[in-house]
């Protein structure tokens, strides 16, 4: 696709600086860009490059304008508009409908006409499928699944029975959802698996990364609310609750019967530990760990990053020595008093 | 399915505390339990909620008897039974002999008549199938790979060439069993991969989660023993050797030649390094890392949980500091002798 | 296969020492060599088993002859050898040029005529396969994907619209390549997707582990060079960079936009933050994590193993006053000057 500059400021209701005849067909990256494409910056270590990119346009804020004469839009969400823009460019393939005839769908399935089942997929008894759900090659959507509308399954999902799916939700390839949540007790010579009776609800506007597994609930479902964005690699237990607009990244992982809140940041490969609540707008860094509860919202972290490994094994023998520091420490004290 | 308390009791061995006649259909949580329903408390924090609780029949202790006035089924460990109950009122559906006609299955396999294979399940050359097993749609048999009775995998699940499974075993969708080892050497210019020649032997009772990796045996073979229980996205490597009724949480990963005793417990996110044992009987807190075998049964544990990310920092920095800190104790000490 | 032990000296170019006529057709374990094996001996602490095994050759350095009186093939790097010997005695099955009946190609796709394609591998619109390329079973590929020569894909894996795989590349069951990157900015009232307009490019040589995610670029591409082995479950985020010949064990996430230099050896867990650079030749200790680039060739590290929980619980606390006891040092110093 092509726009002008300034089709593209009203598209997005972005400000124009310059002139709005240049012509814009693609986005690159700031030390990048080319003639025809648009770059943005949002952070002012990068305003440097607005001297010398070769791109036709720049997306900036009201501040970096000075130090810019290029074709700009003109924001306080660089980034945001620039996203528009990109969307503008490259727009998302419309859904043509079609099912394939390699696709296998039980007889008494409900796929919406406007919808697109692509082959070897595989839908059984009593699932319902809304308009403009596009189900790529390998998914298996077990009985009773039920998805809204516009959803989008990447390939080799697995959707187990009874979970449902909302609208405009996107589930990345190999995604599984409604696998049996990890419930056992010890019965005098073994262990015995504790039914995990409940399914799993996904909200609308959902975004689910590839190989993510969530566990159905054990009594009651596991639920993901709207908004909710979800990276690669993530395991969500049985009756975890995941609050709108919550964000996790990848491989975090979440045990049994978490209550997470609303806006949270849930760093990379984070690990929270069983029936803990976190109430909204906590931020976890990445590969923390949390083994209680959150009541106020705010960052937490508890990570020790590496160092050199020669002074890291001196650091480690210390810590092994810490209680038994603590304890010279009050010693000295009392000899000071 | 519906029961009276009274044929609960029975078929669970529980003992009977007011009125059997009482209709139970379903199972519940104790915080939402409503009529015809049955909860279960096993924590004495929960007890409260026996005075309030709207369902029919209540799972207790001898104990809590005196605080609950409601029918109920007595015992000593309340969770065996409800999950007893759960399954009594829950069935496994009976697995019903099936070949769909979209499977591909080579014409050597043995597949007994009792098992259900669905579609798009690839099953090559030299495969056996026991009676009553399950396939769900997707999964992949590489050559020569022979499942036992009564087990079922999940959608999607991979199995890798002459790969074995036990009886009552149960794959959850995405699983990869028998995926080579990670072993490579360096040869001059370039690493040369090392062939990965084993296999993988899974046991009887066994439940492996989704998304879950096994890798096949460098010389010799992977071994899972008789019920044990991994959860999702777990990574077992090489040579492996997890012993009977041992459950690994999810995201735990091990990598390759550890051998691993019976009955432990290995939290969710734990990594266990090359080439080590850890014995029977050993728990290993969420997300802690072993770099030593363990030859003491007992809990082990060295992770830190977070703060607040501004007390984090100051720690850090001490954290740091150390060594130079234990210095300047004995520093101090030398001055007070 | 069977070989004469002469036969496998001039084959891998090692060095022969007594009887070359000993038939060799099976490696094995040094710990349980039997008649008809060879086994090697790289670590000085296995030489004892040299004058205990059955096997009918070793495979061993200079220095080890004397503790050895088997025949032996003679070598600096016995695992190379080994390498080369199991090769040899077990090699890789010829791949036998095939198109599934129930597989499912687009009519545009360009599909070697010496590649194998299994049932339910689904190729779609101008995807190129170069020749003997293997897709096992419920392999998908998206539009335009192209895949070299002699690659290996084994069942399930996945790849998006647009990726590249090169030559002599391996591709473990359940590997996604080319998901969207993690990408979101908030918009008023609700995270927007940013568009993930790049795709992925896998060199040649490389070997990608079951279950592994690797994200195309939001703009530009993600790069895995040649040579570069990565385990199971690992994560790489959106325009990773990945130098030749790195290595990265199992569950190790990179979040986006980090550039890993050449023959770094990332251990299993290891976590690297967002837009960090490391240089050549870095090796991170296992579950380790980095927050900032690193510029220096070396080992890094930061991990704390498990101890006796009990004796955790006491260091713990004092890890959490440590900004206090660093202070009462210094208080403790004023006080001793």
């Amino acid at each position: 696709m092509r726009y002008t500059l300034s089709a593209l400021a009203e598209q997005t209701g972005a400000g124009l600086s310059g002139s709005g005849d240049v012509i814009v067909e693609k986005v690159a990256d700031i030390t990048s860009g080319e003639e025809g494409s648009i770059v943005f910056v949002s952070n002012a270590k990068y305003t440097k490059h607005l001297k010398t990119t070769d791109a036709s346009a720049v997306i900036i804020t009201d501040k970096m304008l000075q130090s810019c004469d290029k074709p700009a839009l003109v924001t306080e969400n660089p980034r945001v508009v620039f996203s528009k823009v990109a969307l503008l460019l490259n727009p998302l393939p419309k859904v043509e409908p079609w099912i394939s005839p390699h696709a296998v769908i039980a007889e008494d399935a409900d796929v919406d006409p406007s919808a697109r089942i692509e082959a070897c997929v595989v839908i059984q008894s009593g699932v319902s499928i809304g308009p403009g759900t596009w189900l790529s090659p390998g998914c298996v959507l077990e009985k009773n699944v039920r998805i809204g509308a516009n959803t989008r399954l990447f390939a080799n999902v697995t959707i187990g029975e009874g979970c449902t799916v909302g609208d405009n939700t996107i589930l990345h390839s190999g995604a599984v959802v409604g696998a049996d949540g990890f419930g056992f007790v010890w019965d005098q010579d073994a262990y015995m698996k504790v039914p995990q009776l409940g399914s799993v609800n996904i909200g609308n506007s959902v975004e689910i990364g590839a190989n993510t597994t969530i566990d159905r609930g054990a009594i009651g479902d596991t639920i993901v609310e709207d908004g909710v964005k979800i990276d690669n690699l993530v395991q969500l237990g049985h009756n975890d609750h995941v609050g709108e607009h919550t964000t996790m990244s990848g491989q975090s992982g979440i045990s049994g019967s978490v209550k997470i809140g609303r806006k949270c940041v849930i760093g990379g490969g984070v690990g929270i530990g069983d029936n803990l609540e976190i109430t909204d707008n906590v931020i976890l860094a990445g590969r923390s760990n949390v083994a209680n509860s959150i009541k106020e919202p705010g960052m937490y972290a508890a990570v020790i990053p590496v160092v050199e490994a020669r002074k890291w094994r001196r650091i480690l023998a210390r810590i092994k020595q810490l209680d038994e520091l603590a304890k010279r420490i009050k010693a000295l004290e009392s000899k000071n008093k």
